[in-house]
């Protein structure tokens, strides 16, 4: 018999009223006030708070607040990453993310989803979905990417799109939903 | 002759920087700011302040910090009620919304318009239209809804969705401006 | 030979970890993070604060927290200047903004792009393009503004639209991307 925590870990639906679910979430809206409240000033102890909230980091990482998340310990972040303003990650998921990525402001990347019926809402029902960005993304301001979605290497996503699929390689993407705009160079 | 604020509660164009108008946003500012100042490891204070905000509310209500709204006493709740990080409420006119509703983070409902003349908008002028959720809604992540809109029974609205038309009961809607995808079974 | 602060204020392409270019992002985040911490019941010491942080402006400007930008200086608004809850500038290039102005909750205004090369995001480039707003606009919530854009007069631009081309005078747009969808009325 699977605990809710573990239905949720094998991408199951789970309760998420479950108090250890629900305690990560808490955990999550704890840190992320800590860290919102770090003087803007003080970069050194804002970097540290948000190493104690993801699961994994590179190099060079810097978050600008406010920053919030589902869960934290589910961010994985590589080397060069560099988020602005209201930056929202609900990470029920995994959410992986490579090298050289730069996130604009008031995007929201989620990995949540709850069912298509309304018996299965009122059962207070979510199910994770993993979202992975490649190296070398640029994700600009006022961007959604929904639970699922992959965005590979070398991908620009434009301002304001909604990423509700797949992105290849190399690409400009743009719009709701986001649809490729154009090939990028490899250099 | 109508005050302002009778003005504003019977739907007409009212001047939205007189004081007893002014004073309800400010209020509303200043619960709003105790509100997202509360730890989030004490959820009971944070309801507590949402109910001393909103207008009614049902059995089981849980906001998420940061929430904001224009007045407060205009939202109406019914039981089984979810929000998530940064909802923004512009409740000018009513926001009626029924049981077991949730809504994704980055979200706005706005039932505020100004005037489609210069003139109008110089003479600071505003009119509330009612936004009204029926019972069973999940709406997503970075979604937008207009003023007047009515949201039926049974409802998914996609996340980055900007809803501009009433949406009917057992619908799928998304994009922009937000459009029916598919009817929900009903179960 | 231009320094990094001398390139980002010809538009050129500037080296964005460079000292002196962060540090002004820095002094940004504290002054907006005072602001932010303002009581909603001091309005006066909000307004004094936005004039720390502005560049220029006249007089009746009211700006809702949360607030926040990337240099402030770049910002130029003029009478009667109104704004709501998670308005967010990016204001690396100037942002001039004429006179009965309006803007909706959780906007972005955004002025800075960054290269379509990884090879030019590894090296924290970034170049701005000036936003231009003229007189008598009404920019709805949860819009998105550009680079390079410049609005005309008497513009309204509806809640949700991403705005990536010039608006010009007398139009309502709205959509992603904006396009217009009449002209209004001039009186």
């Amino acid at each position: 018999m699977k605990t809710e925590l573990q239905k949720l870990e094998d991408g199951e639906w789970y309760y998420f009223l479950d108090p250890a679910v629900a305690a990560r979430k808490a955990r999550a809206a704890k840190l992320c006030q800590e860290f919102n409240a770090i003087p803007a000033t003080d970069p050194d102890a804002q970097t540290a708070k948000i190493k104690e909230i993801f699961g994994s980091y590179g190099k060079n990482i810097s978050v600008q607040a406010t920053f919030n998340c589902d869960y934290g310990k589910n961010i994985h972040v590589g080397d060069d990453f560099l988020t602005n303003y209201n930056l929202i990650i609900l990470d029920i998921a995994p959410v992986t993310i490579g090298n050289h990525v730069m996130i604009g402001p008031n995007t929201g990347i989620y990995t949540v989803n709850h069912p298509m019926t309304a018996k299965g809402r009122r059962q207070y029902l979510g199910k994770g979905s993993p979202v992975t960005i490649g190296n070398d993304v640029w994700i600009g301001g006022s961007v959604t990417i929904l639970p699922g979605v992959t965005i590979g290497n070398n991908v620009v996503v434009g301002a304001g799109a909604v990423v509700t699929k797949d992105v290849p390689d190399n690409t400009l993407v743009a719009g709701v939903p986001a649809k490729p705009i154009k090939k990028l160079a490899v250099e």
